[in-house]
C-alpha cells in the first residue's frame, strides 16, 4: 500500500465538558499540527498517489473554517467535545468528501483510505484511519 | 480506527550478549524516547479514546522501574538482551495489564490494541503493536 | 559560554487587539512549546550549569499560572497583547526572579543570562535573551 | 508485530513530466530522508528483529546509486517519474532483495514485511508497505 | 534581544565546482528548510517584533525565484558555488532589503539583525547572522 | 557571522557523584545527539565555512572513543562528572584541536569559534560556545 501525507496546522480555542478533563474544562487552546495521508494500492500513470498540491489544498480547505476560532462558538460542535481525537475524524470526513467528489484529481475509487494525525503538543497526538469504500 | 499516543523517555545502561552486537556488547546506555498509542474502534461518550492524563500516568508507571537503571542488574532481565525491540514488548505488556485492570478509566475491552514505539537515536527506532483481546 | 536548556509546554486561549493581527484578533489558542536556557561562564563543582531537575521545576512554576487558561481573562495581561514574543519575556522575568532568589540551587550571580524560546507552530517561534546582572 | 526502523538520506536532482506537476516539471532537486522498517512476528534468539548495523548497511547500499545524482540521467528511470512515492517502492524492492538473499543476517522468511518512508520536506512525505512473501 | 523566526522550504538542483566537494560536483539537489529570524531590542506598541504574516511573505518572496530551479542555470549564480552557507547570505540580503524598504511593516531601523538558517538534511545545516545597520 | 553545523550521536553509560543528581547517581546511560557548529566571518574561495565531509569526520573522530562505553571506566574522566555540559566542552576541545592542526581543510585561523550542542533527551540539552583564538 502506498501513502502520500501532507501537513498543515491550525490555532484554536475550546473547552471540554466532563470531569475527566480536569483543568482542560476551562477555556484554553491548542496549536494542532495536522497530517493527512491518502492511501492507494497503486500509483496512477503519472507515478503519484494524489497530486500533492491538491492534497495540500484539500487539507487547507477542511481546516480553514476552524483556524483562529473558538470551537465552542461553532454551532456544528455545540453538543460535542472537540477533542484531538474528535478532530481527527472531523478532518477525515472532510477529506473523504473531497476524495469522493473527485477534487483530489484522480478517480476517488482508487484512494482506499485516509489517515489523519493531529499532534496537540510535543508529547501527545491522535490519529484516525478509515477506509473510504 | 482511532488512536491516542503519549510520549515520555528514560535513560538506562545495559550491555548485550552475542557477536552480532559488536561494540554494543560493552556496557553502554541509551535515552529511550517511548511513545504509547492506544487504539479503539470508537470514542467514548466524552469524545476520547482514553483520558490522556491517565495514559501519561500509565506509561510513566511502566517506565519508572527502568529509569536511571543498569538493566543488566535487574533480575527480571537476567536471561535476555534488553534490546530496543525487546523493550517495546516489555512496555506493551505493562500497558496491556493497565488497560485490562481498568486503570485507563474506560472499559478495557473497548481498547482494541496498543502500539509502543521506542526511539534509541535520531536514526533508529523500533515498535511493537499487538491486539489486546 | 555554557548553557543548559529544558523544555515544557502550555495550552492557552487568547485574542489580539490591532488590525495587524488579522484573523488572530478573534479568540483562538495555541500550544506553546517553551524552552528555557540558562547561561554561565563556568560549571560549578558538580560539573553542571544548574541542576536540571530544579530548572524543570522553575520553568513549570512560571508556566503553571498560564496553562489551560484564557489569557484575556488574566488581570495582569489586561492592557497587553499576549503575543509569542511578549510571553518569551514574561517567562524570562519569572525565571530571572527564580535565579536571583537562589531557587536554581547555585549562587544566582553565576548565571549570566537566560534565553527563552517559545514555538507557536511548526513554522514560527520567538525568543528573548537577556543578561541577568 | 515487531518493527525495527533505520534512517538515512540522499540528495538528488530530477524533473517530472505531466501538467499535474506544475513548476516541478522543471529540473529541481530534493533531500530525501529515507526510513526503512523491517517487520517480523517474533524476535530472533538474540532478541532482535534484524541486526541494526546490517539494516543501516542494506539501506545505504540501496540508496548509494541514487545519491548526488540527477535521476533524469539514469537509464533505469528513463520512462518513469521519480516521484517520492515511486522512490518508496524502488527502495522497498532493493531492501526486499537484500532480505530474500539473507544479507540482513536472519532467515529472510522471518521478515514479514517492509515499510519505506520518504520525507521530501518538513510538510510532505510518502510511504510504501508491502509483504515479502 | 527579542527574535521572531519563521520557516519555509525550497527544492532546488545544483552542482559544485572544486575537488573538495567530491560527489557533490555532480548535478544533484536539495530540499532547503529555511528559517529567518528578525531581531529587535524592543517590541513595538502591538507587542510584536514584526508582523508574522509579513515575515512569512517576505521570506516566501525571497525564496520564490529559487524554488523548483536548477541554480546552475541562474545568471546571478554563474560564478559562485551555491552552497548552503552561500544561500544563507543570499536570503539574508533579500530580507535585509525588505526590512530597509519598510516592507516588514515597522520602521526598519528598529530591526537590529537577521539570522537565516538553512538545513540541507537531518544532519547538516548552516546559518548567517548579520547586523542591519 | 557564518556557521556550518553537523550532527552525530553516541550511546554511553555513566553515573554521577553528588546529591544534586538524585537517581542519576546510579549507573544509567544516554543517547547523546551531538551537533558541532563551526563559525567564520567569511566563506573561503569555494564558498564554504569548512568542508562538511571533514566536519563530519572530525566530529566522529572526537566521539569515537566515547561511543558504546561506560564513561566511569575511562581514566581521563576519573575525577569528574561526565554531565551533558561537561561533554559539550570535551567535544569542543577535541574539535578545537582538529581546527588548529588544520585537519578541517582550511587555515584554522579563519575559524573564529565552535559551538557544541548535546541533547540528552527530547526535553533537555546543553551547549558550549567558545572562541578559538
Amino acid at each position: 500500500m502506498y501513502a502520500v501525507e501532507v501537513s498543515d496546522h491550525i490555532m484554536i480555542a475550546h473547552s471540554f465538558r466532563g470531569e475527566v478533563f480536569g483543568p482542560a474544562q476551562r477555556l484554553h487552546g491548542a496549536t494542532f499540527a495536522v497530517s493527512a495521508a491518502f492511501l492507494a494500492q497503486a500509483l496512477d500513470r503519472d507515478g503519484i498517489v494524489v497530486d500533492i498540491g491538491r492534497a495540500f489544498a484539500a487539507l487547507k480547505e477542511v481546516l480553514a473554517p476552524l483556524n483562529y476560532r473558538n470551537l465552542d462558538d461553532m454551532s456544528e460542535f455545540k453538543s460535542v467535545n472537540t477533542t484531538t481525537e474528535f478532530l481527527t475524524r472531523h478532518v477525515f470526513e472532510g477529506l473523504a468528501a473531497a476524495v469522493k467528489s473527485g477534487r483530489l484529481g484522480r478517480d476517488g475509487r482508487e484512494i482506499a483510505a485516509i489517515r489523519v494525525t493531529v499532534a496537540e503538543s510535543p508529547s501527545a497526538r491522535a490519529w484516525y484511519e478509515g477506509a473510504l469504500w
